[in-house]
């Protein structure tokens, strides 16, 4: 365990409307710091036990609760100190300039939990978890969050490491025997070990798609023309969403990213900024747009217009369908504004007049009001064979609509089928950019490796490859570190993390 | 001490971008529900001592700190404990699921504070001071505050009520000789003691206007014609103080209220929206506005605009201290962008051309350039004198310039002596309105029982006088409550105080 000579300290509550505010202090001065600022009814903290609880006053300041860790049994490790006052920015502001005079210094982001890495108390992987877990907005997140921090992707990720040093270990042997000839039997033992290896980080790096979309949310893009109600459907999808959120007093979205959780899992809009083109924009910038959101997408809601001529309707749907085809995006065709259809019996038809909302009702030919959904995707399925784009298997369409509510149970089903992940089963996920591409340093290593064992390469190069693929395993959970890497995971946290 | 039934929960700390968030469990099932959600390590919650911390865990959700109270030592008298968790707004909401689904309740607004205070753990002004302990945001409204918290504030209104109690004991004693003629010894007695409570009460009275600026802040009006440059003003005020709060990490401003902290004081700057009426809106009716500003503002900041003619400065000045001459507002004059008279020397002032922003520097004859500020104040002087308007003592005015910050300093501390409490010396203030209608129904009762020992009232109508006003004395800390007080009062306070 490193010893640190300063005492750090910062607020580790968000400052807003609650009722109390803690300050976390951490390092070899904590408790006599409490002492200096609080007096204390019964004895002071330098002379409490671990785990305890002071009551006691900052003279013209407030009233506070001083809890008490004794090192190693901390969150850092060493002694720290959390101080419980009355949530007001003025009194925080006051508390922690007299332990900045004190002799404390303010912590830098994330610099407890560094403190808490250095000294043993996790790994440099869970010391990453307990960020994803402050974020985490979604069940699947959180227990992908709360597997990591409780170690158990470290675990599988040592026991890889583990046999890699086996197989060098092996290698060495080898090194040690070259003049007597006798690296045959343990070249085959080699080779299974290393394949062995080798399936399980691809298994890993497979995981990374999954693992990345429940921790960011698995990114949906909305396209179909101007005036399809694409903006609707994201309201009326959200709005729901925002309405569960604020029933938890207290609870405030600080991003405006367009995120919303369904069956445990979360999904996220991108650049919808870009599809909420109003609806005088040159339409065809519009739909460009919308096609570069494709290509970031896991799920594509390709929403058609009902109301709109059948020809338009085909156009559209065709040109998303172009875009899709061939790639492993998931597609998911909307009619919307069914809503109209009821409002309006057929032999009606001639009296309606510009100021109804679907203006194209008026030209029942060319309307898509009196096809069922399936009598809509055969349509659509011929324009495509006479047009010569791939549809990419049968065509279903979902009737909705965004502005009633109408259907958006069903495509909420939908949704959680296609984005959901109900087959993780809790297998170990890969959630963090920096892991994969150690993973992927790591595997390129492994098949020179496979490589230098195939020809025959001198076993002292063969060495250094898995030399270097046990070194990237051991930057994922910190076995091996350097200021840069620890620099740049802490510097991410928020001050008193 | 009243026993609640039931046990409440709500998260203590604003959910935000902190290290950790708390919830508060209080009622005699707290410590129940922690053993029923949390394994912890080292035995159950239920076994354990008040003042004692317990690291546990929370299957699937979160690894936690509990801190154990056991009554009557915590804040509400009751059993409680406090979850210190990860700061995830998905963490809180299923721990406070979890207590929800093992029998705890979701506490109303306030509903801590109310049980410590129906617990006996501390008076009702004393409540009320957490919740201006909490949002005191200057150093003079958080000592009000916490000297009010301390109780500092209710021993004095117990002792001035305890007077009141010695009255009406002397009162009564007279009613039961009656028939005897003893009365005339004790009614000068009476009149004292009398005489003394009604000159605390009216003092008391008295500091409400200072204690109330203390905790809303100093209303402050900047007035004067449009263009004058009001909104650079209040903004370059404005701005440094911003720049000073963000140094805090983790400080947010909760409010778009334009208030601005100098020298220990708050300041609040009255409908300023009011005064920020664009160029192009009709003048008179910006200056009726600005004009109703001052009715409610202590200080008025007069802006006069040093790039216009003398004879529109004159007149601006002029309809300022029509308004504030008579009242006990303090006037301080400002002329605003001085920094153009250095741009430009007076030879050059021919080739000045429009798209210069004092246009009217053109015309040096009617422009107050020349002028030093002294001179400017003798002008004004004059142009009253010879339109009648009382200035009110000697005019003085202030340069400055709102867009390079000069005179900005010398401003500050102009505004700090008008605005602020050098001279309060900690004396007991009235600062919530509450309190100080108590108060004034308090003293209405008194005065009618002075008249009526004057005029020799039959004694017991007299005793129902001053019955009165004990009872407005005993609503302040809570002596005498009704559920109504209490729902007011607390309905105030935010979730999990």
């Amino acid at each position: 365990m490193k010893h640190f000579d300063d005492t750090i300290c910062a607020p580790a509550t968000s400052v807003g409307t609650g009722a109390i505010s803690v300050i976390r202090v951490s390092g070899p001065d904590s408790l006599r710091l409490a002492d200096s600022l609080v007096e204390f009814r019964t004895g002071a903290a330098m002379s409490s036990e671990g785990y305890s609880l002071k009551y006691g006053s900052i003279p013209g300041v407030d009233d506070v609760l001083v809890s008490i860790f004794r090192a190693p049994h901390s969150y850092t490790g060493e002694d720290s100190v959390e101080i419980s006052c009355h949530a007001s920015p003025y009194i925080v502001q006051t508390i922690l300039q007299k332990l900045v005079s004190a002799g404390g210094r303010m912590a830098e982001p994330g610099e407890f939990t560094r403190r808490a890495f250095v000294n043993g108390k996790m790994d440099l992987s869970q010391a990453e978890a307990v960020a994803d877990l402050i974020s985490s907005g979604s069940e699947a997140a959180h227990a992908v969050a709360l597997n990591q921090l409780k170690g158990g992707y470290s675990s599988e990720l040592k026991a890889l490491r583990g046999q890699l040093l086996d197989l060098a270990s092996l290698l060495e042997l080898e090194l040690d025997f070259s003049e007597e000839d006798v690296e045959f039997a343990s070249r085959a033992q080699l080779q299974n070990l290393l394949d062995s290896a080798v399936l399980h980080i691809e298994k890993l790096l497979g995981s990374f798609k999954v693992g990345n979309a429940i921790r960011s949310g698995v990114p949906v893009a909305i396209v179909g023309a101007v005036n399809a109600g694409k903006s609707t459907l994201l309201n009326a999808l959200l709005g729901e969403d925002r309405a569960i959120v604020s029933d938890v007093p207290g609870t405030t979205r600080d991003t405006v990213e367009e995120t919303l959780t369904l069956g445990g899992t979360l999904f996220r809009f991108i650049d919808t900024a870009g599809i909420r083109e109003s609806g005088d924009a040159v339409e065809k910038i519009g739909i460009e747009r919308s096609f570069r959101c494709i290509d970031k997408a896991q799920i594509i809601l390709g929403v058609l217009d009902g109301c709109a001529p059948l020809e338009e309707v085909c156009k559209s749907c065709s040109e998303i369908l172009g875009r899709v085809a061939g790639t492993d995006k998931k597609l998911l065709l909307l009619r919307n504004k069914v809503d109209s259809y009821d409002a309006i019996a057929p032999e009606e038809f001639p009296a309606v007049d510009r100021s109804y909302n679907c203006f194209e009702l008026k030209y029942p030919a060319f309307g898509t009001y009196n096809l069922s959904p399936v009598q809509l995707a055969e349509k659509i399925s011929d324009y495509l064979k006479r047009k010569g784009v791939p549809a990419g298997g049968e065509l279903q369409i979902l009737d909705i609509s965004a502005r009633t509510g109408e259907g958006l149970d069903a495509l909420r089903s939908k949704l959680i089928a296609a984005g959901g992940f109900a087959d993780w089963n809790g297998a170990t996920l890969v959630t963090n950019l920096r892991h994969y591409e150690a993973l992927e340093r790591a595997l390129d290593s492994l098949r020179r490796v496979s490589l230098g064992l195939d020809r025959k390469t001198p076993v002292d190069l063969v060495a250094q490859d898995l030399r270097e693929a046990i070194y990237e395993l051991g930057t994922i959970f910190g076995a091996v570190t350097t200021d840069e890497l620890l620099g740049n995971i802490f510097g991410r946290f928020c001050i008193g993390k």
